[in-house]
């Protein structure tokens, strides 16, 4: 299972409060993200990753839905984005909403942290632990959001397409 | 487009014509397709190579239905045969049939080639080109089947996942 608790932040802010806990540095990802048209709970994704070049496709089940914590993932790489939204779409799936996001990803021993810009969002951090002990890994999590300053009020239970939804239903 | 014809072969005898008529080798797939239950003229499949352990996600679009000789195909490599099968039976798909065959694949200027053994089934020879003309890339496809002793009454019509389902129902 793949736990994770997400946060509205200060990217910069939060970007040394990170690196001060002595989280490692493993990579920055330009992600953009596109969500197809499955019911809630769960996620289907394409995911391309412009500066390492590289495509992932992603299935989620969200176990908790509303709280969107927890998420049973299946992920495969593929070898090209284009033709995995192509297949998508022949199967009758939707292209949902797009998610375009600067990312800086760190690790602390079991926990991952990814620190994003997301277009038209701002900045946020989601907390990761992969356990099957759900209530542990929400024990970790937190354990380490609160040296880094955050609290319940600074958590953003929506998923980045729900918002970016959201957004765009505000605009027109 | 991909357009192919497909004929019961001799297996041994036919690799030797192959390689008589100076096809050179490329390479020995040891297959395992799974197809899901999507409705004809539409093919979904996911493919494991096990003795180059790489697998594919293909979509195809049969142009043809009946003859099954034209097909627009999309196709991705992925980094996991099971993880791959298991999001597709999450996104609701069944696996339908499952065809495994030992194929070498030869190439003689824009024809490819490939000679399968099926479990079940028998000898199978494909012999592809990738061309927009469907009509010219028929004449090089049936000029080439002519040198290697093939007619029209060696061809088969029926996709192996048709082949696979008739013979198990006739064992039912």
């Amino acid at each position: 299972m793949e736990v994770e608790v997400k946060f509205r932040v200060d990217f910069e802010e939060m970007r040394k409060r990170i690196e001060g806990v002595g989280a490692s540095f493993l990579r920055e990802e330009v992600q953009e993200d596109v969500y197809f048209s499955v019911p809630l709970p769960e996620l289907l994704r394409v995911r391309r990753i412009f500066n390492l070049g590289r495509a992932f496709l992603t299935h989620k089940l969200i176990a908790d839905p509303g709280r969107n914590e927890e998420f049973d993932e299946l992920e495969v790489e593929v070898s090209d984005f284009d033709t995995t939204v192509e297949i998508l779409k022949r199967l009758g799936y939707e292209e949902d909403v797009v998610v375009r996001k600067r990312r800086l990803v760190y690790r602390l021993g079991d926990v991952t942290f990814e620190l994003s810009e997301v277009e038209g969002l701002g900045g946020f951090l989601d907390i990761e632990v992969i356990s099957d002990d759900v209530g542990k890994a929400k024990r970790v999590i937190w354990e380490v959001a609160e040296k880094l300053g955050l609290t319940e009020k600074d958590v953003e239970p929506r998923l980045y397409q729900e918002l970016i939804r959201e957004k765009m239903k505000g605009r027109a």
